[in-house]
Parts: structure tokens; C-alpha cells; sequence
């Protein structure tokens, strides 16, 4: 094997990667070279591989031989290039030190800024520049995050509450400010910093025991390891347990000569995305501070200047755009996006500096979008030609239609209240949809709150990255400070969470639980509305309402059944259900769950012959009972085949146990008792009798119809008088738990039985049907060939097949999954995505066995994985006739399935 | 397809079928033409094929087309070769129908002799032979045997209790002999059986409704129906589930030309062995009976002759023998016997009848026979060269080695109580062994007591099917009538069960639950030890003991062992059981529960240091009670590796979920909260806590060892110091209920530390181990390419792994699996037997997908299916390394091994 190539150079006339290579180069390093080899102004730099973090790692937290020389003869290609010398004392060069992985983690790792500067090179800057406050500004920024990031953190120190240098730093510099009674930082003179930055280094060696580095190349080497190190920091690792990404991956590390936007008023930083990011409109939106570095922009700090016209709204329309004031710059910015969505094809997130004039691109990445601007952008650049129908599809992803079908404040609720003057408070429209909660302060409280089922908005005076478990539980999030690139908008947008961001007006007592806004005082657990698409905050409850009635969405889901294969249908249980389902585009019913008409609304008079059937001591008592149940049965069937208009509906016959059905309180057993006149003794009996110490692996399913078959026969009944009655449909009749050909094959009987007397009462020479099995034992899996003789189709149950695959039972996970996930034995919770490995080995084996006896054999999924992406996908490439979910995940299924088949081809 | 022949002939010249075509003609008409072509005096006949009796069912009972005519046919060359005509009212043939299906179901079907006998036939019959009443006593048979058989049984009526068409005619005979003074049946007189044949028929067509048939044809077929009836008979469906004879094998119908042993004294009927089936001793032994028909032999009414002087005994040697009494006839026999025997390579079980001084041979089967005969004979054979050394291991069926093996009464204390006087009555040894118990008169009783767990005796005048299910119960059966060839003989013999029977002296009193024998009164329940191998009955429980030592076993064993491959171990918990399984043989310990030390005996200590472990609040007060019960998990490691000398040991870890060992009555908690110092409310809260819906597939097995990696590290630790201080052993770890490598990878890690940690300890470069899997989860069969990357060995769970796989709680299958069973929907338990389809298949992946990765991987089973037979087979063929068992069931497992190596190849 040839010596791996850790160290990439971009800029400068040398680069040698591209943006293919993010695997190797992570996101942001692959960009920066994609726009240097087009030709953009990108300061020169070099990328060490994400397999250089993999090996670091590997190797003891040491940088792998050789790497060392790779990195200095880059570096030595940044000084070429820059005419400047990394360590001069006349002409130093200074770099950044930023992060880069394949998959973009905002704000998760660490950066380090103006490494280079030390008492040696201060000297040559400040002749260079003339602007001695801005060296000692830079020198003060590269301590505090230095000492932060190199020292502290990757040094795996864990100090206490309110100990982290960083915060001793800060409290110093504010104490300097508040006895010299300056308001902003800007403030502080030549002399402060020079004394700040003495008082920092003696602080750091007091607290940390070590000198602040005064060689521009151990801060380089410290600053390189504090990134790598930043890869299994704790928030990076919590942040790819949600999202999702492999630990193995590692981080590229991106050393960048500086470039500076706080040089004067000349000089500016900035962040854009070639289109919006919130709506998807084909706008340039973006935020820039002039004089300032990138960090203030992202921070949130400050309220950002607008780009341009299209970037004005209520917070910013007092500050000048760029297009105002720099016109030219601005051109130039604009034509840059122009040719990086020529190239792209896709919106891009981009960061840019200006240092005295001359602009620079220090970022561009694919951007993070709501699922409103996702859809709008890909029909948009579909229409535009930009991507092809196909690439439109992709550009949606499934778990982002959530964000489209999820509600919205009642539009007509909401007019009201703006016209009673109900709106306390505008910021910026940072996450779309509506949100209506209770006003919690802390993330704990919305963890608590959320454990209760309780709706809550979380208000902030800013959001950061260790928010990120309160923010997920949150229905909504309200910040009082921060831009439309600060964390909280950024992460929201991700998640496609209702959000407003800088809400200024807001004055946030967390301490006492009071949020002040407008004259008005509202308390902790009082509720709020917010609309995240305009940015406005309502007192009270308002009303929501579906987002349904989309054209540009249904003219996406259209594009998208065009690709799509996989049949989608729903889990639907009531006349009601189905409607929504059909509304949301099923094809059918793919599980219809008898035992539904026990549980809920109306259920009483069922559930009392149901109980009393259970209750029955003899065949005969069983089947009076049945007979009492039988209108109940037959009308909710027939209720639900009328919804579904001669769409195809499965009929699971009854599945649970029967001891569920049996009161468990002693006061309702004596209500019970009386009504069925037997004593209550009886029934704590029967109950005894039917109690099982596996449940779930006990008298259930079929089961029920081998030792009760008029249960079975009294269903069928049911099933197939609605179905003639209703006509113009073949209802599919399911059997579950089954394990053995031969529970079907008796089944089968019984239905032929009842068939044949059905159609005799109605005058027919024969009633149509399918008969077919769940899937959901192991050995009706591995048995499937046989199966597959009698079902005429089969479902997966994965929820059952994933408890016996793995020998998990579901209700009892909680003592050991969360290890499970913790320490990483498992990837994901298999009873939300399906585990391909062995519950889908057992599907694919359940597949061809199947079809071997029956080519014709028509295969589904109900089990909850239904109208999961990653599951759906799974089931395309399975060979699955259809998918059957919640009736609201449907349309993510149908994308999800259009996705595989484009995917998979 | 060529059209099916249904009808094969045998004797008189023309045989057409072999012993060979067992399958197609049955057990007993494949021996009859077998015997035929050998020349032997075989009556001639026709077997209506076991295809036809599949074809008959299948046809809605009725025999297929073409049928009629292949047996008018057959029939004409019986009459050819008879010189007799069937219906002739001069010379009439008369037949018998038997029934004969592949496999030997000894009086659980039906037969009917002396067809052909009517109004019309009679006077020829008499005038042939000159004997009136041989033929109205002939005829009042036929219309006894028919009106039961054909005309009720077949007809599927189920008369009431004492209402059977039998037991009137039985009742109406018996008044005219009390009315008439007649003692025995031969005392009636030509005119009182003519009278008894008119009063039958009418009596027949009051009950039954119908004439009794007096057309020969109408007889023939209507026998011919009711034998292939009996095939669904409820008798031959419950001895089918018992001996798991499959339903769709179906029975042939063999029809004979009758020859008459009750023509008078120069006529006779008997029974054979050409070795002695109880002892295996090389003598032909047999029964006959003088003017008999051979129902009267087998029906037990009659104390029978001995054949020859081997044969006499204390109830039979006031009796003429054959030999004695014709001693020409014996010979023939007896060169018969040898000519069988030296065809048949085994030991044979004939019937033969003698009609006025010519012998007929009537069957010839392979002789049922008890575990000891099954034994001496196959080494005698051995010895003899009539067999092979392969043929001896397969003569002797693995669960007849239990007999063998079981205890038989304590021969020093059987001595003392024969010198005492103590035994009470002599019957014939007809099942071996000793068994002790309470004495019980009815099969319902045994049930109970059984249920109870009590041993107990079953007392009865004779035994009939009907009482197969009790006798099963019994750990004894004694019988006052009958001989070595009777109902309660015959199926003791198969099952090895310790019998005697014909113990003349009993007056059993059912009713009043009293036993009168010898001037003694016993009473139900009271206590009885019976030999029987002896035959001797003992009042009061005699001790047992071991029959091991047995020299020819040793012998016979050491052959099996010589071709068998599969490894035997041992599931064995304790020193003793370690013992135990030595000296039966085992190879080493396949499964060491480490759980049990905290059941049983000296399990206080142990168990509260458990109890306290479960019951800690944080690791360190869990590592602190693992502490403590250090000790007592070392001392039950190395006590077993002791014992085993250096054979291999396996050592499983914790198995069972925790709460299992908290206590469930209060006052049990109350007292382990006083002795822990905490609250009985923290107990039941800490209960709580753990209580599970569905424990089976809850935190057990390597679940806790993930939670709580403490309890695997203190328990590898015991294992491993343990085999350190024995020495010169390598200890097998593994873990249980494993689902993904990843926690193979996370024990590994534990246990390479601890090894290190005990190698320092004892001053060792290293310590040696091996880790091993359980393959109890059907996703890591599933997975077992991955297990093996990390597991040395695998060890099948077939308990666990059938429950998952089936999804059946084996605590809960009483509410549903003998409905499966008894509804054929699974041919047996599984939890017993191996299921092969389904469970059998996940073991041949994991066995594939193992070895894929790790060629050299030791594969093992632990389940409770170790030691089944058939299971045993599977595991062979399945290329496992050992089965592992009970210490009591490693002989039958090598015995079982030797023949699946010898049967598979």
C-alpha cells in the first residue's frame, strides 16, 4: 500500500481536491476547494483528511507519521502564495483552525482564530496593518479562545459551575468595562487590551497550570488537536446520536490564512444563502456586520445588517444593506452566487469576509432548509431546469413533509387576534408553522413538561449548542436575541420546528419565572402562540389548523407517485381514519384491527358482550355472546368499506389476549359481575385463569381461533356479510400470530364455511375474499414457502417479529435499550427503523420463500416501521408489494418510497 | 400414471407382494407373503393395500373405483387354491379381515373373523365338517364380533354407557347360561346357540335398526370398511399421538381364508417369541391353547399352556405343553422359529393356529420387546454373527435404554422381605425393573395422583385399550388375569414400564377401593412394591436402587461409541451432578447454570448477598454485595471443575431476570428488609421496578451484564481464579441471550481485562479461557456470521430460542398447545422434540453462518432437547460438536448419536 495522503492545499493556485471528495476532505474542505478550482477568491489553506481524525484516534490522540511534514510543507504553500511567513516577526501570516465533517454539525466542534499571533509576530502585524488595536483585539480573541478550546476542553478538563476559563475571561474583561464604564467591547483601548491580555495569560496559568503558547507553531499543532479532539467532544457525540451519524466518520480540520472583516469600516463579514432558506423563495438572502469577525455574525449577538432589499424586515430595515453600501462588493457577491447555483445545482449557505475592500469566500455549503423552502426550491428549480424531475424528488426530504402537514395557527383565528392587538411581540420567522404551548424557561423543565405530554414553548434569551435535548422537546422556540444564522434559527430549520429568533422586546426574568413584553407580564407555565413563517408572538391559546391544500405539495407528491412503486397504504381502525387516510393518498387499508371497536369512544356495549364472551364457561354461552357482538362487528366493518369507497381493506381478526379485555380494578369487576348476573368470584376466576406470564408470546391471535374457532367463525361473519352488503369490494381477511401452515389451513376451512353460508342467505353462488397471514413470528418467516400455500398474501408485523427476533418485549425495553443505544451495540431502535440485519433477513427470506410457492403473492408491512423512511426504503428493495402506516405518515411513505425507487433504481 | 393395484394376494402359489413392501401392504401383510414365499404353511389370502385406505378417506369412505374388482378377483384364488367357494352353500369359504398397518398397533384396531358364515352357508359348513356346534358357536361369534365392529363402531354410534350392542349380547348370553347353570361358554348347546342366533339378530335390529347381513358379500365388504374405519378410530388416534405414528399412513386390510383352532383337540391356536422378549434369553417361548380361537390367547380370559418346557412358569406348569403333546407339530414350529429368525435377522413374534393337526402360520412380525431383551439380544445376535456390529447399536431403541437405567427394588431389602414372607402374591414378570407405589384401582385415580406427582400402582382384573392413558400414569401394573402376550403385557413391554400380570390370587374390589390377597386386606392407596422382572408382588414401599453395573450394557455401549461422532456433555449445576454425569459417560459439562447456587440447598448465604446486589442503589454498593458473594461463586466453580477432572466445563452467566430472586410474600420481604437495614417499602419499590410484562424477553441474560457489567466481571472473575487454582483446565464462559456481537465485543472486553487482572494476581504471563455465545435469540442464528467473529463456540438454547421462534411462552402453552397437538397442527412439542422446519432451521443458518467465519467453531446444544432422540439425530445431521443433557439421559444421547452416525452416514 502506498503512504496515505493526509494533507490537502486549496487556493493560491494549488488545489488538489474537489468537491467530490467530501468523504475525505469532510463538507466544508471539499467546498473550499470546489471554489477555489472555480476560480473564487478563497484564502489559501490546507485540509487534513477526515482519515487523518480516524487514525489520530487510533493512534493514542497522535497525529499519524509523516502528517507533520505534510502540514508543513502546506503551510509553507499558504506563505508562498500569501507573500507572508507563518512565525515572522516582519510579515506573519496568521491562520484559523476550523472543523469540517462530512455532514455539516453547526456550532459542535471547535474553531480557533488568529492562530499565529504571539508577543513575537504582534510587532510585524501592527506595522503591517497600522491598527495596533485591532492586533490587541485579535491577540485577546485568540486567548479567550485558545485557552477555551485548546487548553481547556480538549485537555478534557470538566470544571465547575461557572469555573470554565472562558467565563473567568469574560467576567474579567466585563469588570475592566464596568470600572471604566464602557458600554460595548468596541470601547476598550489600545492599553486595556494590552493589560486584558496580560491579566488572561497570568489567569490561564493560575487556573490551568500552563502557559498561554507564545510559538505560533505550537498553537498551530494545539489548535489542529483541539479540533480533531472536538470529533468525541460530548456535544459533537450527542448531536450524531441524534442525527444519526456514524462515529467513524471523523473530521477533516481546515487551516485557512485569515482573512479579517473587523479591519475597519472597509472590512465586513457575512453569511447568505443563495436562496431563502425559510420560505425557499428564489431570493439572496443574507445578514453582514461590517467590522466585525465571522463569530459575531453567527453568535447572534448583535442584530446583523441586511444584504440587500430582499433581506429587509422589521429588526433590520433601520441598517444598510450592502447593496446600498457597497454595490460593487455586492455585484460581485451576487454573481458568485450565481455561479456556484449554476454549478451546484442547489441552494448554498455561504460566508464571505470583506478585508478592506477585497471580498473573500470562506464558506459554501449546501444550506439547511424548512421543509416550505425544500419544496418550493426543488419545484421552483425544476421549473428553472437547474435539476431534473428525479433530483427534485431527492431534494425533499421524507421527514420534512412532517413540517408541511404539520399545523399552522388557524389563519382566521389568527387575523382576529392581530386586529385585537394580540400580536406581544415580532421577530424573525426563523422555523415555520405554528406552535401553541406553555411557557417554560429552562430546557429542563420543557424535558419535564414534554414527559407529561405537555405542549410547551421554550423562551430564551438565546439558544446554545448544550440546549439541543430542550430545544427537540420543545413545540416551538422564542428567542430574544439572534439573526436568522444564529443557533436556535439554525437548528430549528433543520428540524423543521416552529421558531422565532430576535424577538428584542422581550425581557426575560428566567430567575422568577416572568417573561415582560409590551406592559404585559406573563408567567412560566402561561401560554403562548407563535406563527414561526412570520415571526409573530400571541398571549394565549390560539387554535391550529392542517396545512393541507398545498398545490405546490401536491404537485410534488404527484411527481413523486410518478416514481414510486411501493404501494402505500394505512393503519386505520375507524370510518374516520380511513378518511383521513384516503385524504392523505393511501391506496387502502392495511390493517384494520377488529379489536378497535373495544377500545375509546362507543365502546361500551361492545366491550360488555366482548367480556361477556370471555367470561362464557361453555361454547354455547360463547356463541350467544358472539351473537350479541355481531351487529357491533358488522357495522364497523361495514362503516369503514363504505369510507373506503372499494379501495382494498385487511380485516386483522381479533389479535390480543384476552385477559386485556377483563377489567382490572375490583370495582368494575363488581359492575361487571352484576350486569352479567355472576359473582364477582367468577371473574377473579377467569382472570386468574387468563393470566399469562408472557403475554406476548401466550394464548393470542390465531391461537384464540384454534381453541375458539366461533370466535374466528363469528368474525369472518361479520367481515364478509358487510362486505356483500356493501358490495363492489373483496375484503383481505388476516390472520395473526400465526407460526405453522396448518393454524391457516384452519382457518381457511372456517371461511370457506362461512362463505358458502353467506352466500346462501344472500342468494349468491359465491362471496369474494382474501385469506392471508401476518407475518410476524420467526417461524412463519422462516416457514414462508409453506405459508404462502393457503395466505394468498402476507403482511409483516414487525413490531411482534422485531420483539421475538431480537427477544425484546417492547413494554419492557426502558430497563436496558437506552444502554443499548448509549454504549452504541445497536445503531437504532429497531422498533422504530427496522433492523435490516436481522428482522429484515428474516423478511427477505419470508419474501422469496413465498413467492416461490406463489410468484403472485401480495406482501405488505403494517408494523409502526410502515412510514418510516429508512424502513420504507428497506421494504422497496425487499421486493414489498406495499407499505401500510398511520394514516398521517402516509405521504412520507409515499416520498420515501418514490426516493427508493429513484435510489435503488 | 398407470392405474393404482389396491389388492395383492399371498399363499397358495401366488404371492405378490414381499416383506419388503411394509409400507404398502402393511406390517402384517408384507410377513404374510413374506412367509409365503418362504414356503411356510401360510392360509391364503389378499391384503387390501394402506393406499387404499388413504384413497378411501380421501374418496368420502368409500373404497376406490376398481377396488371391488381386484378383491373379486383375490377372492376367486382363495377359492382356487382352498377349493372352496365364499357363499357355497356346500363347500363355503369363510375369511377373517384384519387390519395391518405399517407399523404395529397392537389391538387398536378392529377385526372380524368367520365371514361368510349365513342362513345359506351353514348347512354346507356343517356337513364339511360334521361339527354343528363348532359352527353355530362360529356364527354366534361372527354375529357378536360384527354387530360391535361393523355395525356400531363403524357406523360411528356412540351408545350409552353400558349400551353397547357387545355388552347386550354379552348380557343375554350370560342369562341363558345362569338360567341354564352352565360355568363355562363351551357348556351351551347346539340348541341353546341356534336359540342365542335368532334372539342376537333380533335383539341387533331392535337396537341397531338394522337385520344383521346373511349375504357372505355383504359381510365381506361391510368387514373390509370397518377395518379401514378403525384406522380413525379414537383408540388407534390417541396410540397414533402417543407413539407418533403419522395419520396419513393409513392401515392395510388383510383378508384370509379362516382356518379353525377350536375344531377339537387336534386343533389349537398360539402365540410365539422366538426369543424370550422379556429377558432376550435365546428360547423360543410361547403360549398355545387347545380348542381355541386366537382372540382367546391374546384377550388373557384363559391361563394359556406353556409352548415348551422354557416356557413354563409358577401359573403355567400344571399345563401341558406343545412339545410334550406334540412333539411333531413342535418341530415344525420350532424349525419354522429357526428359519424366521435366520431370514429375519431378529426376533420374531408369530401366531399360528393348528386346525385338526396341521399348523398354519398366521403372522410373523418383528417381536416387541423390553429394554433388557432388546439388549441381551442384540449382543447375542452380535455374538451369534446373525448381525453386524451397526445392527446391534440399532436393535436397542435410546428410551429403552431409561428402563435400563432405571432403579429396580433394592435386591439386599427384596431378599429380607422374601425371607420374611412378605410376598404376596406371584404373577408373570411382564415389564421389568421395580416400581413403587399406592395402589390404585381405576385410570382416572392414576391420572390424579400422577398430576399429584405421587407414584402409584395400577391394580386392575385385565387392562384393556381403553386404559392406555392410565397405565401410562402408573409407575406399576398389575394385573389378575392374563398372560404374557395379554393387553397390559404387550404395552408394558413397549414402553419398558415394570408389570406383572396373571397374579391369579388377587380379588380386586374396585368399588369398595379393596385388595384382598393372601388373607390380606389392602386398601386404596395403601402401599405396594412389585419386581417385575420376578414377577413378585411386595405389600409396603421396598427400597429401590440403581441397576448400573450391568456388564452387557457396558459392552453394548462401548459399541455405540465406537460409531458415534456427536460429543456428549452433561447439564450439570453441582459436584454431584457432575459425578452423575462422569460415570454415565459425559464428556464434560456443556451447561453450569451459575444461577443455581442460589436455589437449593446451602443457598441462604448466596442468595442473600444476591438479593442484596439486586436491591443496591449505585454501582458501588452492588460491586460491595458482589463482594461478598465472591466467595460462594468461587467455591461452586472450582468444586465443579474438580470433579470434572479436566474435562471440559461450560459456565454460563446469569441467566434469569433479577426479580426472580426478590421474594414475593411480605413477610418474606419484611424479614430480608430487616436483614438488609432498609425498608420493606424500598423492596417492594425496588420490586416494582424490575417486575416485567414479558419477563422471558425482558433485562435478562447479557442485558444485565450490559446495565450492570459489575455482575459479569465479578462472575468472569470467580471463573477465572477458580481454574487457576484448580489448574490444568481451560474454562468455557459464555453468555447468555445474546442478539448482536456487540455485546459479545463488550463482555470480551470485560473478560480480557479480568484475565489480566487474575493472571498479575497469581503471578502468570496469562490465564487461559475460552468465550463462548448461547444461540438462543433467533436474531443472532440469524446473525451467527458476526457471533462467531467473537464466540469461540456456540451453544444452541433450543428452550429459548423455541419459545422466540414460535412465540410461545412455555409457561403459558397449557391454554393452547394441547389444542395444537390434539387438532394435529403440530406434530409434537417442540419444547420436546426439535422442531426441525422452523426452529431446526434457524440452528442450520447459525451452524452455516458460524463456520463461515470461524471453521473451527465448537458447536454445542444446552437445550432440554439434548437428550431427545430424534433431536439428537438432527443435531448430527445439523454437523453440531456435542449435545449436552441431563446427567441421567448421556446414555441415551450416545446411544442416539451412534445411530444417527450410523443411519445418516
Amino acid at each position: 500500500m502506498t503512504k496515505k495522503k493526509y494533507v490537502y492545499t486549496f487556493g493560491g493556485g494549488r488545489t488538489e481536491g474537489e468537491g467530490a471528495m467530501k468523504n475525505l476532505l469532510g463538507g466544508k474542505g471539499a467546498n473550499l476547494a470546489e471554489m477555489a478550482n472555480l476560480g473564487l477568491p478563497v484564502p489559501p489553506g490546507f485540509t487534513v483528511s477526515t482519515e487523518c481524525c480516524v487514525d489520530y484516534f487510533k493512534n493514542g490522540n497522535q497525529l499519524p507519521d509523516g502528517v507533520e511534514a505534510e502540514i508543513n510543507r502546506a503551510l509553507k504553500h499558504i506563505e508562498n502564495s500569501m507573500g507572508m511567513t507563518f512565525g515572522s516577526p516582519e510579515n506573519p501570516l496568521l491562520v484559523s483552525c476550523r472543523s469540517g465533517a462530512r455532514s455539516s454539525m453547526p456550532g459542535m466542534m471547535e474553531t480557533v482564530l488568529n492562530v499565529g499571533l504571539s508577543t513575537r509576530t504582534i510587532p510585524g502585524l501592527i506595522a503591517k496593518t497600522g491598527n495596533e488595536r485591532f492586533v490587541y483585539d485579535a491577540y485577546r480573541r485568540l486567548i479567550m479562545m485558545y485557552s477555551d478550546v485548546v487548553m481547556e476542553k480538549a485537555e478534557g478538563i470538566e470544571p465547575a459551575e461557572g469555573q470554565a476559563i472562558r467565563r473567568q475571561l469574560d467576567g474579567i474583561m466585563d469588570e475592566v468595562k464596568a470600572a471604566k464604564g464602557y458600554q460595548y467591547d468596541t470601547d476598550l483601548t489600545v492599553a486595556d487590551l494590552k493589560a486584558l491580555c496580560d491579566v488572561f495569560k497570568a489567569k490561564i496559568k493560575e487556573v490551568l497550570g500552563k502557559e498561554f503558547p507564545d510559538d505560533p507553531m505550537d498553537q498551530l499543532y494545539g489548535g489542529i488537536g483541539a479540533v480533531l479532539k472536538s470529533w468525541n467532544g460530548k456535544k459533537a457525540v450527542a448531536y450524531r446520536r441524534i442525527e444519526g451519524i456514524p462515529d467513524d466518520w471523523g473530521t477533516a480540520v481546515n487551516v485557512q490564512s485569515m482573512v479579517f472583516g473587523n479591519m475597519g469600516d472597509t472590512s465586513a463579514t457575512g453569511v447568505a444563502f443563495t436562496r431563502d432558506p425559510a420560505t425557499g423563495d428564489n431570493k439572496f438572502y443574507g445578514e453582514w456586520l461590517i467590522n466585525a469577525q465571522g463569530e459575531d455574525v453567527v453568535a447572534g449577538t448583535r442584530t446583523p445588517n441586511p444584504l440587500n432589499n430582499d433581506t429587509c424586515n422589521e429588526q433590520n430595515k433601520h441598517l444598510k444593506s450592502m447593496e446600498e453600501l457597497y454595490p460593487a462588493l455586492y455585484q460581485e457577491l451576487f454573481a458568485i452566487r450565481n455561479t456556484l447555483e449554476a454549478h451546484y445545482h442547489d441552494m448554498l449557505d455561504i460566508e464571505f469576509t470583506i478585508q478592506e475592500g477585497k471580498l473573500f469566500m470562506l464558506q459554501c455549503r449546501v444550506g439547511k432548509r424548512t421543509g416550505t423552502a425544500a419544496l418550493t426550491m426543488a419545484m421552483d428549480m425544476l421549473d428553472e431546469k437547474l435539476i431534473d424531475e428525479k433530483t427534485a424528488v431527492l431534494r425533499v426530504m421524507p421527514n420534512q413533509l412532517d413540517e408541511l402537514l404539520h399545523p399552522i395557527l388557524d389563519v382566521k383565528a389568527e387575523e382576529e387576534a392581530m386586529l385585537r392587538g394580540e400580536v406581544i411581540a415580532k421577530g424573525l420567522p426563523a422555523g415555520p408553522g405554528g406552535a401553541v404551548g406553555k411557557i417554560c424557561f429552562t430546557c429542563d423543565e420543557v424535558v419535564a413538561a414534554a414527559a407529561k405530554g405537555e405542549k410547551v414553548i421554550l423562551v430564551r434569551e438565546e439558544t446554545n449548542p448544550e440546549d439541543v435535548e430542550g430545544m427537540r422537546g420543545a413545540s416551538g422556540i422564542l428567542t430574544a436575541r439572534g439573526g436568522m444564522t444564529s443557533h436556535a434559527a439554525l437548528v430549528c430549520r433543520g428540524w423543521g420546528k416552529c421558531c422565532i429568533v430576535g424577538a428584542g422586546s422581550l425581557i426575560i426574568d428566567e430567575k422568577n419565572g416572568i417573561l415582560k413584553v409590551g406592559g404585559k407580564v406573563l408567567k412560566r407555565g402561561d401560554m403562548l402562540s407563535l406563527n414561526g413563517s412570520r415571526g409573530y408572538v400571541y398571549e394565549g391559546a390560539l387554535p391550529t389548523m392542517d396545512s393541507s391544500e398545498n398545490k405546490k405539495l401536491q404537485r410534488f407528491m404527484a411527481l413523486a407517485d410518478k416514481f414510486r412503486r411501493l404501494g402505500v397504504r394505512a393503519n386505520a381502525d375507524t370510518p374516520e381514519d380511513a378518511r383521513v387516510a384516503r385524504a392523505f393518498g393511501a391506496e387502502g387499508i392495511g390493517l384494520f384491527r377488529t379489536e378497535h371497536m373495544f377500545y375509546g369512544k362507543n365502546s361500551e356495549k361492545p366491550l360488555f358482550y366482548l367480556r361477556k364472551m370471555i367470561l362464557a364457561n361453555s361454547t354455547a354461552e360463547r356463541e350467544n355472546a358472539l351473537a350479541e357482538l355481531y351487529p357491533y362487528m358488522k357495522a364497523s366493518v361495514k362503516d369503514t368499506l363504505l369510507a373506503m369507497q372499494g379501495l382494498p381493506v385487511t380485516f386483522r381478526l381479533l389479535d390480543p389476549p384476552l385477559h386485556e379485555f377483563v377489567p382490572e380494578e375490583s370495582i368494575k369487576r363488581r359492575e361487571l359481575a352484576d350486569a352479567l348476573g355472576i359473582t364477582p368470584d367468577e371473574i377473579d376466576k377467569r382472570a386468574e385463569t387468563l393470566h399469562e406470564n408472557n403475554p406476548m408470546m401466550g394464548h393470542r391471535g390465531v391461537r384464540l381461533g384454534i381453541t375458539y374457532p366461533e370466535i374466528s367463525r363469528a368474525q369472518m361473519k361479520a367481515i364478509l356479510e358487510a362486505a356483500v352488503e356493501v358490495g363492489n369490494c373483496v375484503p383481505e381477511i388476516m390472520v395473526p400470530v400465526t407460526c405453522d401452515v396448518s393454524e391457516l389451513k384452519l382457518q381457511k376451512e372456517i371461511l370457506a364455511e362461512v362463505a358458502r353460508e353467506v352466500a346462501e342467505t344472500h342468494g349468491r353462488d359465491k362471496v369474494s375474499y382474501k385469506l392471508g397471514s401476518m407475518i410476524e413470528i420467526p417461524r412463519a418467516a422462516l416457514l414462508a414457502d409453506q405459508m404462502a400455500e393457503v395466505a394468498e398474501f402476507f403482511s409483516f408485523g414487525t413490531n411482534d417479529l422485531t420483539q421475538m427476533t431480537f427477544g425484546f418485549s417492547r413494554d419492557d425495553i426502558g430497563a436496558f435499550l437506552p444502554d443499548y443505544l448509549c454504549k452504541k451495540l445497536l445503531d437504532s431502535d429497531p422498533f422504530q427503523t427496522i433492523d435490516t440485519k436481522g428482522v429484515g433477513r428474516l423478511i427477505e427470506f419470508a419474501v422469496e420463500g413465498g413467492r416461490k410457492t406463489r410468484p403472485e403473492l401480495k406482501i405488505g408491512i403494517c408494523g409502526e416501521q410502515g412510514g418510516e423512511p429508512k424502513s420504507v426504503a428497506f421494504c422497496h428493495a425487499a421486493g414489498l408489494n406495499y407499505v401500510s402506516c398511520s394514516p398521517f405518515r402516509v405521504p412520507l411513505a409515499r416520498l420515501a418510497a418514490a426516493q427508493a425507487a429513484i435510489q435503488q433504481g
